[in-house]
């Protein structure tokens, strides 16, 4: 064990223990966790040793095999036989975070499973979800195409009603067909070469040639016997990306692919066999809940989110204790360096990293509670508002895009923190940051997502401003915004100034929350008349003052989540203090984190809070300098923080962030496994004595074109 | 031709060959330029067709070729023969980049041969550089060590004196040794496979055992006729990494590695064959000289931030113009869909960039030009003040800071702005930010060289502070700050206050400067103050109080770096408005991306300015308006300032970027080349067939664990 490191776990003030716990949830989960990561440890199917050495066409031939013996495992240990839904399984999950790769096979279980189950009726449930669990089926969701992403109206494939008489098949058939090049089916994942089956989502065209929008048809791709594409099925693989290259992201074009009529998904509408469509009349209930587990993927992103800066910080802040550099320039230069964990500017982009890592966490447990709870009211037939339905979406939307976006740029910060080495693919960070921002553009793209929620939250404005019944959006999360909108739409002056008179008094989280609930709420009024002056002064039309807004709306969006984090953190911590899950000294310790959050936001941000003198200028300052001993605060216990995430060095993949801290031995041996230095000399040295050796090519004249 | 692109480009209000004219620095570069273009384009040993498919040891086999191709070239046409230095020949810089790939030989040129002229003396020169220019020696750079980057005072490798009678050779010996693990020479480019010979930078310990610091010694490591590493001599490669794969950095550790006396670096410093050690008399320009070479990597470093926004800008701008998605809501739904390029905040994220590749490259003219007229004039041997010295330094560090960060971020930016398809490699904008993002940290990482810049505008400060004589400032960079420094220190109330009295009036470059003139210094003299308290009235020790600044001196040097900016900039397009190299239209576009600059930054660090009351709020206010008014006036020119750039397809490789806007069939065309596609059913399904098939492995049984 590397000194400095058993050094800085000796000074830990808490119990690392206890918050692992929390993390994981209870006691009982940690061990199983650990259970089930022992299992996955020492199968050699699943060893990540040689990953970053091989090639593309390597790895996922070897993530299939993962896959494949992932299911075995499964099966033996009776993982997701009981459940319907194996992913609902906390076995399950806790399996697939063990492994620490990406699965070909993980959309069947992610996307193509779950969609089944919310769209399709109970009696296509009954055939189908046994295929899936058994994997007769290997399924994908293919909804994107070459030529449209967020614009999910205009995808071009259709699926055209052929009646039995026809040609169709007995019941009616649907002919799926890919009229154009940009209609091809573009990154789903497992379409490419392991589906056997995808969902697909069509334009539905009726016996009448009328077009109902889109809607999803199962369709098959691959023979069950010898995996080859079904005839009239072309499925490729779309090449080589920045990350996430286990996984097959598919290129598949269907001409004129017959499939049965029920292949379509019936819960929520029907074609007959005739080819009338109609809608299907389900209660209320039945819908939402569809919607919800919809939802749950992005608290699944959330959480994310917060695992992937966990294992980023984690790297990165053992690193930093192990790695010295630099004198203290006091001391004289036969001293000891320093370790650059000392340095303030590495503790201040590492620390906020740190802290944003733990405040995402009680934001994702929040938001997955917040579903299960209502999927379980709706089940019991209990009522649900509109307000709230559209309210989780807006608060989902606004978190994962924010999370997402700083988790991003997070792990790249604690990547560059690593110098040099952070570069090396050994360090583990490259491929963490190049797989995971990947998350910034699916199931909502960030710079998309705003506008769903300045959707949801110009109605409440609306609201407000319409002096309409607000009731509804009590127990909402943006009905927290109300007070705030209220009284700046009512034009009080000042419509908010921070109370703090102190820097003390600045470092309290509810002065702190009201400025954030301040600075959100101002920004979406700002929005709001943003939107009215450009419509009634400039004259636009309404499609124009919108677009004229979405840099603000880009802008609010951030603003709200970060209100929305750090109320659940600072919420979420009162709770496990009450629960005694914390005890005072954990207590304290996350509160600094809960502190430094909100401050080092402030610090990015400042303008919001100058702007409309919702914080002083001496104030502003109270954040730098109240940032700067924050740091001081959590510099003792920072190694002990990431080691209450309790990951694995077989998960964590990083010769950095070795629990060990034994950095450099692990960085050599991990240079000589690399294919360029199997061989002495080196892979192309003919061509370099051509150079060198005798007959050089290099016979310079002073000719001159 | 996409009639999108070809709309875009018809109306354009500029002449695009002027401005490509000015990149390329006058008509006849641009001519040259395309020229040697093209011999790169059809030769095949060039071809960048199947980088993306191919593993990184066939890259870096490929790229020792393209180098020695190259070599070959270079002889063919007279380049690089008459010029002592090749990389000073237009002509060469011209070639490397035209082939648009990183190759192993680059740091032979770009470091090696340098070190040479500037660290050798005459006599060692006269042996050496025609072995350098023949190819005899191929060359690295081993500085960085496996436990030291940034301190390199600290490096453990020795060079021990070993006179001829103790075993040394004729006239003395050194004995180059790696002591520990830790000393392992790590990163050096060329080191690890190709390099024949390395600059190693070691401990000088002369003949009585005094160790004299770091000096330069030439160490030979392999053998000219086999390759092979020469005895003692381990090098081997340091692995995969995030980006830069095609470069073998090295490892590489020397076990008492005997080499001559005169292989020491003897310019500067001298060893006898006694082994005295003793500092040379060498003229102070000498000494300057050396020091400015090293200072061009940095303006070279400013113009490949700009080169490279400008690569990203192109292809994400063009795309955007091709790429439609989403409807204008006020029309039906069958209307055309817009060109993403429409919506305000892709234009936000992607002109921002623009405007920022564009300003980048007057600073990069205007250093280079410096220091090229520091050369000139220390050879003509005239004066040159301490004053002027350490101002480059400052400005160079600074741009290199903050260039290198805001083009690592911008690249990203354009990646993401292309959605899901900038996450494909053949995109070109994977590789284009893994490679890009190590300029973050070589040549002085973007964390510390914040405080190499404060210690020289901290001495500013102090001199101005102290009434000292500033006449030697006055044409430095840091001198332009004197005024805000005085009426600062002075107690000004108010020190300062943007005089616009409307929006229009903020739209002008001379009362933007002032504001960002202002920012600068004031935040420069708040670590002078924070320091000062820190050490008066909290007690802390000198290296403390400069430990607590850190993160204000990163704040304060992108200040610094952005009022550079943004002033050479702007006295950059004054002279060309009078040399008439650039005509009123072409001006008037680069007014406003010059605006666009100042505002966005203002935007994003708008704290900055209202915290001291620079900006009111009203003020800030305009900023952000006045974004949006700059980004309608952008949008008109924005495929044709990307144009200007006048990148070819073949430097773009992207299937996005493409200059006839045929995007997606290029993309099919690039996905089929996946060798994951060159067998269907694809790689690995047996094991698929394994669970599909008959024999399927996941028979559920109800046992837990
Ligand atoms: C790794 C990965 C895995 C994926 N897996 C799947 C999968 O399993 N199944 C599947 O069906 N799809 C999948 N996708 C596709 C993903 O859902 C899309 O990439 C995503 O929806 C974005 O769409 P797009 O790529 O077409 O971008 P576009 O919609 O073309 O957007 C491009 C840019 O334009 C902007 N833009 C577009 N429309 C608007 C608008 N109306 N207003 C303002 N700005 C706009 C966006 O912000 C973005 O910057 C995957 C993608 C990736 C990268
Ligand atoms: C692609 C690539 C190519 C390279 N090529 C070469 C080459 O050709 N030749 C060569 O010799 N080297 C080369 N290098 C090495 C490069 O010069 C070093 O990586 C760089 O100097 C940083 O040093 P380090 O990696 O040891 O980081 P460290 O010095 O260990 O720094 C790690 C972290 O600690 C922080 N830190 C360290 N000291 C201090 C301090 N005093 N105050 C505050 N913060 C501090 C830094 O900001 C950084 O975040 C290369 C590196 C890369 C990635």
């Amino acid at each position: 064990m590397n000194e400095d490191l058993a050094r800085e776990r000796s000074k830990a003030t808490f119990s690392v223990e206890r918050i692992t716990n929390l993390l994981d949830g209870c006691p009982h989960r940690r061990q199983r966790r650990r259970q089930l990561e022992a299992i996955i440890e020492r199968d050699p199917v699943f060893s990540n040793d040689d990953n970053i050495y091989l090639s593309r066409k390597e790895r996922h031939v070897r993530a299939i095999a993962k896959g494949v013996r992932l299911v075995e495992v499964c099966g033996k240990l009776g993982i997701g036989t009981q459940e319907e839904r194996i992913f609902d399984s906390p076995d399950w999950l806790t399996l697939l975070n063990a492994i620490a790769d990406d699965l070909p096979l993980g959309i069947h279980w992610v996307m193509f499973t779950p969609n089944i189950i919310s769209l399709f009726d109970d009696e296509q449930q009954a055939k189908w979800l046994p295929q899936c669990l058994s994997f007769e089926m290997i399924g994908c969701y293919a909804q994107t195409e070459l030529g449209h992403g967020s614009n999910i109206r205009a995808l071009e494939t259709t699926a055209t009603f052929l009646p039995e008489a026809k040609g169709g098949m007995k019941g009616g058939s649907f002919v799926i067909h890919s009229p154009t090049l940009t209609s091809a089916k573009a990154w789903p994942g497992t379409l490419g070469r392991v589906g056997t089956h995808a969902i697909v989502i069509a334009q539905l065209i009726d016996g009448k040639g009328k077009n109902h929008g889109i809607h999803n048809f199962l369709v098959p791709l691959r023979s069950p016997d010898t995996h080859k594409p079904l005839p009239g099925v072309t499925s490729i693989d779309l090449g080589p990306k920045l990350g996430f290259n286990n996984m097959d992201n598919g290129l598949a074009s269907f001409d004129h692919v017959v499939i049965p009529r029920r292949n379509m998904a019936m819960r929520f509408a029907h074609v007959d066999e005739q080819g009338n469509y109609s809608k299907k009349q389900v209660s209320r209930a039945a819908s939402k809940i569809a919607y919800i587990t919809m939802m749950q993927v992005r608290a699944h992103i959330i959480h994310e989110a917060s695992k992937h800066l966990g294992i980023a910080c984690t790297i990165a802040i053992r690193y930093s204790a192990v790695r010295r550099q630099g004198y203290n320039a006091t001391d004289n230069d036969t001293a000891q360096e320093l370790q650059i964990l000392d340095y303030k500017q590495q503790q201040h982009r590492l620390f906020s990293s740190l802290a944003a890592a733990y405040c995402f966490f009680f934001s994702g447990k929040k938001v997955l509670a917040r579903l299960n709870d209502m999927e379980a009211r709706l089940a019991a037939n209990k009522t649900m508002t509109k307000a709230e339905t559209t309210d989780i979406h807006a608060s989902s939307s606004a978190l994962k895009c924010h999370t997402s976006t700083i988790a991003g740029d997070g792990l790249e910060d604690c990547r560059k923190a690593c110098g040099g080495h952070g570069f090396l693919q050994c360090s583990g960070l490259p491929e963490l940051v190049c797989t995971y921002v990947h998350h910034a553009t699916v199931e909502g793209d960030n710079h998309m997502l705003p506008q769903q929620v300045a959707k949801v939250l110009l109605k409440l404005v609306q609201a407000v401003d319409g002096g309409q019944e607000l009731s509804d959006y009590l127990n909402c999360d943006c009905g927290l915004l109300i007070p705030s909108i209220q009284s700046i739409l009512g034009g009080d002056t000042p419509q908010f100034t921070c109370t703090a008179s102190t820097e003390a008094e600045l470092q309290s989280m509810s002065v702190l929350l009201a400025a954030f609930r301040h600075r959100a709420a101002r920004l979406l009024v700002d929005i709001y008349r943003l939107m009215q002056t450009s419509m009634a002064e400039d004259g636009k039309s309404a499609q124009d003052a919108w677009n004229e807004a979405l840099v603000e709306m880009a802008r609010c969006t951030h603003a709200y989540a970060q209100f929305l984090l750090l109320y659940n953190f600072q919420v979420g911590l009162e709770d496990e203090a009450k629960r005694c899950t914390l005890g005072t000294s954990e207590i304290e310790v996350l509160s600094q984190l809960t502190l430094l959050c909100a401050f080092s936001w402030m610090e990015r941000s400042m303008g919001d809070f100058l702007e409309d003198g919702c914080l002083t200028p001496e104030q502003s300052r109270w954040v730098r300098s109240g940032v700067r001993r924050l740091l001081d605060a959590i510099r003792p216990n920072a190694v002990a923080l990431v080691d209450a995430f309790d990951i694995s060095d077989f998960r964590l993949k990083s010769v950095l962030g070795r629990y060990d801290g034994n950095v450099y031995p692990a960085l050599v041996e991990a240079a000589k496994r690399d294919p360029l230095n199997q061989t002495e000399p080196g892979p192309g040295c003919e061509q370099l004595l051509r150079l060198v050796g005798g007959g050089r090519v290099f016979t310079p004249t002073t000719s001159r074109l």
